[in-house]
């Protein structure tokens, strides 16, 4: 590694999204392996192993000590752990400052809310994971849909599986098309949902509108006003999607 | 969790590869958050940070000995690690017993390689990443191009991201179209790679076929005559892609 290594830090939170953080993760990694002149590393506040969403703990290579100003942040989502993170002050101050220094801040899913929590998406376009969309209002964001989203220096994904897509863009951007064609051809990204593509007008809100909503007051105990408000922009788009759903049936 | 509970093991072995394991992990963590019987562990040889082929280390659930005949297995792969793997009887010892005990033993990218170390691709139809297609027939198994490819109770994917489009297969298999729906929109799995889909014709044999062959000498300096077998397995393919590529220039 040369002295002007450029840095791409994963964030590694308590109770992170295995998805969120593998798959842009795991492009970016190959920016350095394929090409030169990067590095992609995990942060965390400690070294040890951080729980997860899923069956595994994760345990960072770095803290944020370690790399307080990364070249390229990239901030994975969860469900409930991601609006409990947004009452951990020194994750936000390490988002404020890094994202201060960044060429470019990115997100997965969720881990836009925590951008926004950090208050670094007022007045920005942004997406997240379509059950949160409406939530990134309250944050002083626009929401905009899409697979992921470029405002600026901002570059914000959808759910979960879109971080690979991001990540390969921004191997693109960081290194160029034929670095990002190698590291497409290194993952075999050659997608073949084996039940199609999704079909958005078949989106099943009111499976997801509870659990969506458990998510934000179990997470935000300790910001009860944040999260209330936010429940209540859950609730005007679930009753807003509702009556969609509504006219959908008596129009068809 | 009821007695009746069945168990999904998703392998972790020293170097996994990040994507492989979480991939098909993720999707079948879905099964019992959104349908139910199921539930989803990670197992290593021991519950210690497991170095990956990513900036981070993985900390399994459980231990084979406290999981020994999962209901399915899933065995994700690597580079240089999975070969290594193949030197581990330990591990060996393990696929063997979990798959005859399991309805589906499935693998991601390498992971297949690492089934018919253990003897368990012998006259089976099977796939495994690209770039190592040539080397399943060492094994006794028919190479079978596919995104995923059932023969019986074994399931075997293409690299990496595939894990994702067999996890969501084996979803569908295990708990039905509806809870595979859910979990396809829970994971908000409609891709759109940036670069579009692949162009095999495109593929960068030239790129990969030295980094493959390093990751089979590196591997297996315990069993060097099952690497030199493997390596001339590389370059037969190499030379005849080799060929393919210049018929392709002096015809096009």
């Amino acid at each position: 590694m040369t002295d002007d290594t450029k840095t791409i830090a994963c964030l590694v939170f308590p109770g992170v999204d295995p998805l969120d953080l593998i798959g842009p993760m795991q492009a970016l990694g190959l920016v350095g392996y394929l090409g030169s002149g990067w590095r992609t590393v995990t942060v965390g506040a400690r070294i040890e192993a951080h729980e997860t969403e899923g069956a595994l703990r994760i345990t960072p290579s770095h803290t944020f000590a370690e790399v307080p100003t990364p070249d390229v942040l990239v901030v994975p989502g969860a469900s409930t752990p991601a609006f409990r993170a947004m009452a951990d002050e020194h994750l936000l101050d390490y988002l404020r400052t890094a994202a201060a220094h960044a060429e470019i801040t990115a997100s997965v899913c969720s881990g836009s809310l925590l951008l926004g929590a950090a208050g670094l998406l007022r007045g920005r376009r942004a997406t997240t994971h379509w059950t949160a969309f409406d939530l990134l209002a309250e944050f002083g964001a626009e929401p905009v849909r899409g697979r992921w989203v470029r405002d600026g220096r901002i570059v914000t994904a959808g759910g979960q599986s879109a971080g690979i897509d991001m990540g390969l863009y921004l191997v693109e951007q960081l290194a160029g098309t034929d670095v990002a064609r190698l590291a497409q051809f290194a993952m075999e990204y050659d997608p073949e949902p084996p039940l199609g593509p999704l079909d958005w007008e078949q989106a099943p809100h009111e499976f997801f509108a509870p659990l969506a909503e458990s998510w934000v007051t179990d997470g935000l105990t300790e910001k009860p006003e944040l999260a209330a408000r936010l429940v209540a922009r859950l609730r005007a788009a679930a009753a807003a999607g509702q009556q969609a759903a509504v006219r959908q049936e008596v129009g068809g």
